[in-house]
C-alpha cells in the first residue's frame, strides 16, 4: 500500500473504534470516495497576513485542493478540497464568555485536525466550546462532501454529505446526510438523514424531519455509494468552472468591484454580476448573473444564480439561490436550496429567516411576505403556509407547537432574537456596516492576505501526500 | 527600523568584520541596491520531487523572487531573485573523491546560506570542498547582480556584479565585477575587476586581465552605485518579459517541445524558437528566435537570441549568444557575451571552447574555426588572432606563454582535457545523451518537480520578510 492508502486505513480504524457502539463502519464511505479522488492533481494553499498569528503544521497528510487560513495543524489526515477557515480564531489575552464567567485565553487558538478524513468539507473556526478555548479540535472524524463543521469540536464522528454541525461539541456520533444539528452537545447519538434540530438547554427546541422519500430525490448517500440527487448534480455540473479558476493559479488578494467589497480570486464570477459596496464573496462561492446589494455576502460553497439580493443579505455556507429576488437582510441558512425558475420565480420579503437546510423548489411563482420564518420543503403556496410563520405570530408562542413535520418547544421571541443577533454579528464580522473608516470586517481585511501554494508528491510511494511543513511567524531573530 | 532593515544591517556588519583587513565596506553596495528592490512584491518558490531528499528551512529571511531546489537552509539572509539550485547535492552513502581518497558522506548534503545578501545571484550546488562534504555553506557573504557561486564554499566574501566563483573555496576575499576565479582556494585576496583566473595547484595557471577602460563600457560598479554598462542594460530591457512569466504564477512542470526535452515554465520563450530532443532550458533562461539542436542547453540567466546552436552545445550560466551560429559541442563559458549583428554575424566551428567571461562584440562578420580556445575581448579578425589558439597548437604548450593580456603556464594538453571532460560531464548530467531509456539527466528528471509558491508579509513591521518555514520529507508516520 502507498503512504496515502495506509493513512486512509489508519483513519478508518480510528473512527470505527469511536463509533463501535453505533456499529457504524466509515470504511465503506472513505474507500468508496477515494478511487474517484486524484489527490496528487490538486495544490493546496494557505493564507498569510501580518495581522494574524501564523502557524501551520502539516504532517503525514494529504491536503489536495484545500484552503487553510489562520493557525492550523493537520496531522495524519486527508483533506480533499476542504476549506479550513481559521479567521475567527480567538487570540491570547481575549476572554471566552461562558455562563457569565470570563475565561481568559492563555494562548492563541489553533485548529487541530488529527486522524481525520474531510472530503469537500467546510470548517469554520468560530468555536464555542468553553472546555478547550485554545484548541479547536477535529479528531478521528470522517466528513462527506459539502458537510459543514461550524465552530464545533468534533471527535470520533461521521458527518454525512450536506450535513451541518453548528456550534456544537460532538463526540462519537453519526450525523447523516442533510441533517443540521445545533444542540450544544451531542454524545453517542445517531441522527438520521434530513433532521433539522436546534436545541438550547431544556428551554428551546426546534425540530423538522424531512420525508425521506422526498429528501432522497435531492440528496442521498448509503454506505458504499457516492452521494446522489439533485443537490449533488447541481454542484457537479458547475465543478468545471472552479477547475478553471484554480488552474490559473490565482493569487489574487481579493480586490473588490466596489468600495469596501472583497471578491476572492478563487470564486467563480460569471454573467452579468454586480458587486456592491462591502460585499464579501468567499473562495468557492459561485455567482452567475447575480446582483449583490450593499453589505450582502456569499460564503463558501454558495451559488447565487440569476438572482438579486438587496442590502445586508447573509447567505450562509452552502446556500443556493436561483431565480430569486431577496429583499433586505434576508438570512439564508446553511445548505439551503432556494430554486425558482424563469416561469416560477421566488420573491422573499425583507428580514425573512430561511432556516438552515430548507428546500424551496418551485412549481409556481411564490412570494414569501416580509418578516417570516421559513423551513422544510416548499414547492407552492400551500407548502409555504404549512412551512412558515410570521415573526409576529411566532413571538407569541410559549410552549409546544406542531406544524406538519415541525415541532417547536419553548418561547418564540427569544428564539427569533437569538437568530437576529447572530445575523447582525455575521454582518458585522463580514464588514457589511463598514463606513469607510469604522466597522472593518472580512470584506475589508481579506485584502491583506497573500496565498501560498503547496503541492503534493507527484509519484512514487508518497504520491498525493505532502511533505512535513511547519510555518511560524518571523520574529526578527 | 523594520525587520528587513535590521536584517540588512546585521548582514553588513558581519561581512565587514570578515573583510576588515581588506578595509572593504559592503554597506555601500547593500544599501544602494535595496531602495530599488521591492521585497514584498515577489513570491519565492521551491521545488518538490519524490526522487530528491526534501529539506527547507527558512528563518528570519527574505526570499523575494528566489527559486530554491534541493535541501536548503536560509537563515538570517536576504535573497533577491536568486536561484539556489541544489539539484547536484551529494547524498548520504555516496563518496567524495579527493586525492584518490574516498570520503563517505554521513548525511545528505545541504546548502546553508547564513547572514548573507545575494542579489540576483546564481548558486549551483556541485560543490568540491572535501573539508565539508555534507554542507555547502555560504556565510557572511554579499553577492551582486548576476554573480555566480558555483559549487564554492563561500565565507566572509564580496562577489561583484557578473563575477563568478567556480569550484573554489573562498574566505574573506573580494572578487570584483566580471572577474572569474577557479583557483581551488582563495583566502584574504582582493581580485580586481575583469580578471579571468584559473589555477590548479602549481602546475596550471591561465590568467587574462581586461583593459579596465574597455571593461567599464560593458560592466562597472563602484561603491555606492548600481552596476552599469552594456551588460546591465542588456538584461534590464528584457526584465519585463520575465515579470510577465512570473506574474502568471506558472506551475508548469517543464514539459518539453521534443522528446526528452525540458523547458522551464519560468523561462522566456519568444519568436520562432525551436527546441530539439534532450534540450534543457532552465528557469530564467531567455530564448528569442533560437534554434536549439539535440542535447544543447540554456542554463539560468542565459540569453539566446536570433541564433542557431547545433548539437550538444553547453551555454553556462549567464552566457549570452546573439546573432550567432554555433556548430556542434560548443562550450560557452559563464557570463560570456557573444554578440554578432545581422550585418556582422558570428559563426563558431565545432568543438570550440569559449572561456568564461569572454566578450565578443562584432564590428565585422567573424568565423571562429573549429577546435579553437577563445578568450578575452574580440571585435574583429585581428582581435580573434590575438585571443585564440587552435587546440593543436595549444596541446604543444609546455611552460609559459603570453599572448597580449593573457598568460598561460603549464601543459596545454591536460588543461584542454580537463575542459573537455567537464563539458562531457555537464552534457551527461543535463541528459543530452538520453536515448529514450538510458542516460537520463536534468532535462528528463525536471519533469517530476512541482513548484510551491511562498509569499512574504505584505505590511507592517515584517513587510518583505517570510515566516519561519520548515519542510521535511513525509515518511508516512
Amino acid at each position: 500500500m502507498t503512504q496515502l492508502e495506509l493513512l486512509l486505513e489508519r483513519i478508518i480504524d480510528r473512527v470505527n473504534v469511536n463509533l463501535r457502539h453505533q456499529k457504524f463502519d466509515v470504511g465503506d464511505y472513505v474507500r468508496r470516495q477515494t478511487p474517484h479522488l486524484h489527490y496528487s492533481k490538486f495544490y493546496a494553499f494557505y493564507g498569510l497576513s501580518a495581522d494574524d498569528p501564523v502557524h501551520f503544521h502539516f504532517k503525514n497528510s494529504s491536503l489536495a485542493g484545500s484552503y487553510l487560513l489562520g493557525r492550523v495543524n493537520v496531522l495524519h489526515s486527508a483533506l480533499y478540497k476542504s476549506d479550513i477557515r481559521g479567521d475567527e480564531l480567538k487570540r491570547k489575552g481575549q476572554h471566552f464568555v461562558c455562563d457569565g464567567k470570563m475565561i481568559p485565553l492563555h494562548d492563541d487558538e489553533v485548529i487541530t485536525i488529527k486522524d481525520s478524513f474531510l472530503n469537500k468539507t467546510l470548517v469554520h473556526s468560530n468555536s464555542h466550546d468553553p472546555e478547550s478555548p485554545e484548541e479547536f479540535t477535529i479528531r478521528n472524524t470522517v466528513a462527506m462532501p459539502y458537510a459543514n463543521i461550524h465552530g464545533s469540536l468534533t471527535e470520533g464522528s461521521f458527518i454525512g454529505s450536506f450535513a451541518t454541525v453548528d456550534l456544537s461539541t460532538i463526540h462519537n456520533s453519526v450525523v447523516r446526510y442533510f441533517s443540521y444539528v445545533q444542540t450544544g452537545e451531542l454524545v453517542g447519538k445517531c441522527v438520521e438523514p434530513g433532521q433539522i434540530w436546534i436545541k438550547s438547554g431544556d428551554e428551546l427546541e426546534f425540530h423538522y424531519s424531512f420525508d425521506k422519500a422526498i429528501l432522497d430525490k435531492y440528496i442521498s448517500q448509503e454506505a458504499g455509494s457516492c452521494p446522489t440527487g439533485v443537490l449533488m448534480e447541481f454542484v457537479e455540473v458547475r465543478q468545471e468552472d472552479f477547475e478553471e479558476v484554480f488552474a490559473s493559479g490565482h493569487m489574487a488578494s481579493g480586490a473588490g468591484s466596489a468600495s469596501g467589497a472583497s471578491v476572492s480570486g478563487y470564486a467563480v464570477i460569471k454573467g452579468d454580476t454586480v458587486i456592491g459596496e462591502n460585499v464579501l464573496v468567499s473562495q468557492r462561492a459561485y455567482l452567475d448573473n447575480a446582483w449583490m446589494g450593499k453589505g450582502s455576502n456569499a460564503q463558501e460553497n454558495c451559488y447565487i444564480i440569476n438572482s438579486r439580493l438587496e442590502r445586508n443579505c447573509v447567505t450562509a455556507h452552502g446556500g443556493k439561490i436561483i431565480n430569486a429576488h431577496l429583499g433586505d437582510m434576508i438570512f439564508t441558512g446553511f445548505n439551503s436550496f432556494l430554486q425558482g425558475s424563469e416561469s416560477s420565480p421566488l420573491k422573499i420579503g425583507d428580514g425573512c429567516v430561511v432556516m438552515p437546510h430548507t428546500i424551496i423548489d418551485l412549481e409556481e411563482p411564490l412570494e414569501i411576505p416580509a418578516g417570516h420564518l421559513v423551513w422544510g420543503y416548499i414547492r407552492n403556496k400551500a407548502d409555504l403556509a404549512a412551512h412558515s410563520i410570521s415573526f409576529e405570530e411566532f413571538a407569541k408562542v410559549d410552549g409546544e407547537v406542531t406544524m406538519g413535520r415541525m415541532t417547536f418547544r419553548g418561547k418564540g421571541g427569544p428564539f427569533l432574537d437569538s437568530f437576529k443577533k447572530r445575523i447582525k454579528r455575521i454582518l458585522s464580522e463580514n464588514g457589511a456596516f463598514f463606513d469607510g473608516s469604522e466597522g472593518t470586517g472580512h470584506a475589508q481585511k481579506g485584502k491583506n492576505f497573500t496565498f501560498n501554494i503547496i503541492q503534493p508528491y507527484q509519484d512514487g510511494d508518497p504520491r498525493g501526500m505532502y511533505p512535513t511543513i511547519l510555518i511560524q511567524p518571523n520574529n526578527g531573530s
